[in-house]
């Protein structure tokens, strides 16, 4: 999806976004019209002991300490990292497509119904004083019933491999996916209404 | 917006949307790679004496009906319409920039929360049989607090002018979204997950 961008919100200092995610960037274009991207190479292996709330913080932390220790002068850092969770266990991306297939599968049985927590950390160094924020937002999505046939065309995309859950609701997966509850960016990967407040808060972005 | 095309399901007979929305343009291209568009100039009026659910199948039905009653041969048409109801009072799109303005006050306040209905009409001629399906989905939007200046900003967009309620949360606008119950795509203006599934049981797309 490539959104028509629009010079919105008048940007005074340097905004780095630690994402490799196309999503993420158009999300940020909602807001910004100019921000760099460094992709941070840290290890995002999840830990055990961690609930879904920490888990993601915690990872959306760690990508933007990185490139926030790894860069200087004025800047504002933003990492954020998505998970999906039903039944207590715990979705990232897939590492082949029969895992891929296993993912929408067991999302797409039983009560149906799964939630997606994105963590978000914002560090911002101004006038030489640190601000760092750390949020997390939910939501719920319920798929509808998915035969075998159409699992197999949408990972047949390719689409379904860099994504947590294996899908995107996006994209053609989106038919598949009957309702949600909470905010839409957070389920693409943002919680853009988050990052706004914050933003603005700090007058980074000028209303 | 703009996705991304990519060809996904084979279409067997001739598409037709009924609506200049290209909001609809591009959602139902996540579906079907190729269909025309042809815009029915009948009268969008409000029927006070109808329900919310009432109006939008109406006026989807009326849209479809007319284009249908234009064309001929074996051919699908899919009329729309889309509505914003809070506190009993309908929203449909703004004449002008004043009442833009006062519907996102409106809808901004008190509770925040309003529903959005979806009206859904598909007309399938095949084999000289004629099927009519009609009806609606409903989706609840709650909005974030919203300042005088910040409406002004997304007003002077001019993107409000020719959208149900004033606003479109896929666009700059998202950033105001706080939550949402229901299908988003219903709230962008096409439920593309009951296109998709009477599509598909109609064999107009091949899975």
């Amino acid at each position: 999806m490539i959104y028509l961008i629009k010079i919105y919100h008048k940007v005074k200092m340097k905004i780095i976004l630690a994402s490799s995610s196309p999503r993420r960037k158009e999300l940020l274009k909602m807001i910004v019209s100019k921000f760099d991207i460094i992709v941070s190479g840290v290890d995002e292996t999840l830990d055990p002991s961690l609930t879904p709330q920490q888990q993601v913080i915690r990872l959306s932390n760690i990508k933007a300490k990185d490139i926030f220790d790894k860069t200087q002068e004025s800047r504002v850092v933003i990492g954020s990292d998505t998970i999906v969770v039903k039944d207590g266990k715990i979705y990232g991306k897939p590492k082949n497509t029969k895992q891929a297939k296993q993912m929408i599968k067991e999302l797409a049985s039983g009560n149906r119904t799964h939630s997606v927590f994105t963590g978000l950390t914002i560090i911002i160094e101004a006038e030489g004083k640190i601000k760092q924020y750390k949020t997390y937002d939910e939501a719920k999505v319920t798929f509808k019933e998915i035969s075998d046939k159409e699992i197999d065309k949408w990972i047949n995309t390719g689409k379904a491999m860099d994504k947590a859950g294996a899908y995107a609701m996006q994209e053609e997966f989106g038919v598949f996916v009957e309702r949600i509850e909470g905010n839409y960016n957070t389920i693409v990967g943002l919680p853009i209404h988050k990052v706004y407040d914050i933003l603005k808060e700090n007058k980074i972005i000028k209303i």
